[in-house]
């Protein structure tokens, strides 16, 4: 066993094997590897806070109906494209339960995870209008989302909203979307990477630009009901989950089951098309799709073309899920609280001990406390700071990477870190602050 | 209970009530509507041949795999998005048993299903070089392969293979390839729909010209193993399932596991890409893709961003029937086999009644008997063929979808079709003779 900081020419060895230049720069298959040679070589376990990905169990009554539809048959049937008839069903009242937003049945339909549902969003968007068709990414956002419109060879905008909260956003979206090339934006709320949540008046003002120009509103609810300042798991009863569907025309919702039920194993989620967007038809989408409105051309056109529907087992323990959580049998938010006391615990220990939480604050109040959290340390960049960080044995990705414009920070994400390493952390926070002087 | 045919003024008012033309020309959404319609005002059951899909349970030893994983918690974790160590070790081995061909475990990645794989396949090479970006159909083939390519927005080229078996396959390739234009080619054998099946002769063809022009070809296995003319079905014994990857240098074989496992319901598949493919770099993909080769850029760019990945447990499924079949504990044609069974006794109805085998021979000999055929009646476009046969109660689709340039022709599945619907097939088509003298 060795005492933290780690002997700097033992990592550095490790370091200079791997090929890679610094630990800040490296990906995040780089970093877990020489994560992995560090421990082994140590004998001491690293605080890991780079991957976001679920640290407690799937939702066990997901996985039983999973195994009742296998045991049925479900496995040797082709699934319907756009979904089971119960799938489509639960989900049209979760969405009245938990976001008090009334859709058709037809508009919910099973993606393989939400990244199959924002490529089949975006491939369909980008084909409604030749000179319409740039997304606009409200930043910092999920990197492969950017991927996703790269390797369909369309353009991308994007700003970092930290200096546009509240009304300032109005004028900003403004900005861009009355060029009228914007076809399409997107966000997280919750916010993956900064755990911010747009509140209702920074909704409706999306809403409204959105409305204003006819541009269709991506929200990826990944985090939904995970802001834990607000009760919003008890089915129909407010207060519900804020979202722009209250005002938008033309939106789609993405709901994850990866990580609000821990089911990122499955690769299953929905989408939700307004009817309004469902409806939509233009001339230029008639050249790539034979349906004739966005609806039928995102279902039986892009969604049959990418996988010819989602798996079975899976949408049986979504329809499950739902279900329990719209009857009041489940609820979803209590395993999930675990997330937000350790990310409390841990963003108390790095600010007594000099470092800063980058994005902060929901307008006056402070960002909540939940999956994963943003943080600095003074004089050093994102990449400075990762890098001094793995001789401490504490590992997170750099901000630049999710397009934020905050290159002194790095998220961190705190499912993976058990709580007896909570105190481990905080002296480990302690070492680095002794060591690090802040000038 | 009707006699056949059905009454013609009931079934037209239920053609004319779904707002269609003719049932030769609509969909088979459309198509199934009308069965359904039809079959509760006549009490009579079709004989169904529309649909390609299994008509057998999935392999067991896949279903109690995937329960097993789910049960140990895999629905939680994230899958790798190259599939997990022990399937692509199976992958490797399965192809080295049943097809000759040493493959390494890297190149064999698991996809939602071979839907998937083709389109991750076409997305990326289509980004690889600007101005050789088509792909060459030789069809009959899969309608949504190409449906894939129309919403990529790239343009494709095909030929009916039929007037150019054997050695004019060369000169037919030649023709297309020399062009410089074509980035890849793709086929399926056994075909669907037509179920023939190159020989060894016209895959090298198929490669050395491949070779040539340094153009990929795409093989689609979906039907692997079940030209029954031959037992392809003892690991490590001759003969093999014919395959180009014996002389091509650039390929992708896409081994599915929905018809030859019955496993159609949880979207699983393999793709298998060659070491001179795997590692193919062009300066082009950059733009797309900040990978370096087109292994990793199809991994890592295309495939992460279409949905992350394979759901997990249909993963462990195929692990085990890969892991069974090369292991020779389970033997995948025996219950495959009642497909040729089936087959060989309606094409012997058709044939004893006036009705052609369109696609009939593969060179000198018959075609195998088996998941699909081809069939046509003297005097009848396939439309009207299949129009009129839907007063039999008798269900097909038409080989124009599959573009084929056999119009006359339907396309029939024989999955779906009971042991003891065998002998009113046989009545309803000897009434259809009687009714439709051939001229």
């Amino acid at each position: 066993m060795q005492n933290i900081p780690f002997d700097r020419a033992l990592v550095d060895e490790i370091i200079a094997k791997n090929k890679i230049k610094s630990v800040g720069a490296a990906s995040i298959r780089e970093v877990k590897k020489i994560i992995d040679d560090v421990e082994s070589a140590t004998g001491e376990k690293f605080v890991r806070m780079e991957m976001g990905i679920p640290g407690i169990p799937a939702v066990q009554l997901g996985v039983d109906a999973e195994i009742e539809a296998l045991k049925n048959g479900c496995a040797a049937i082709y699934p319907d494209i756009y979904g089971t008839k119960e799938l489509k069903h639960e989900t049209a009242r979760f969405v009245k339960n938990f976001l008090d937003v009334e859709v058709e049945d037809d508009a919910c339909v099973p993606t393989v995870g939400s990244m199959q549902g924002s490529f089949a969003a975006f491939m369909t968007i980008a084909r409604l209008d030749e000179k319409k068709n740039k997304i606009l990414f409200i930043d910092p956002g999920f990197p492969v989302q950017k991927q996703q419109w790269n390797i369909l060879g369309i353009e991308t905008l994007h700003f970092d909203v930290y200096d546009y909260r509240g009304e300032k956003l109005e004028a900003k979206l403004e900005e861009y979307l009355a060029t009228g090339e914007v076809a399409a934006m997107i966000y997280s709320s919750p916010n993956n990477p900064a755990w911010f949540s747009f509140n209702e008046m920074e909704l409706e003002i999306i809403a409204k630009v959105a409305n204003k120009y006819d541009v269709i509103v991506l929200e990826d609810l990944a985090y939904f009901g995970m802001d834990f300042r607000q009760d919003y798991s008890k089915p129909g009863v407010a207060p519900y989950q804020p979202t722009v569907a209250k005002w938008a025309k033309k939106f789609v919702l993405m709901i994850s089951g990866s990580k609000i039920f821990s089911y990122a194993g499955q690769r299953i989620a929905v989408m939700v098309i307004s009817k309004d967007l469902f409806d939509m038809k233009t001339e230029h989408m008639k050249k790539y799709f034979t349906q004739d409105c966005f609806g039928r051309a995102i279902i039986f056109g892009s969604l049959y073309a990418l996988t010819s529907g989602t798996a079975f087992s899976p949408q049986y323990a979504l329809t499950a899920i739902f279900k329990a959580c719209n009857d009041g049998s489940y609820n979803f938010a209590e395993p999930l609280k675990e997330y937000g006391i350790k990310a409390e615990q841990m963003k108390k220990a790095l600010v007594e001990n000099g470092f800063k939480i980058v994005y902060d604050k929901d307008l006056d109040v402070d960002v909540a406390d939940g999956f994963y959290f943003t943080f600095s340390y003074p004089g050093l960049t994102g990449e400075e700071l990762l890098s001094e960080l793995a001789y401490y044995g504490i590992s997170a990705i750099s901000l630049g990477v999710c397009r934020s414009t905050r290159t002194e920070g790095a998220r961190a994400c705190v499912s993976l870190v058990p709580n007896e390493m909570i105190p481990v952390f905080a002296e480990r926070v302690k070492k680095f602050h002794e060591d690090h002087p802040i000038k």
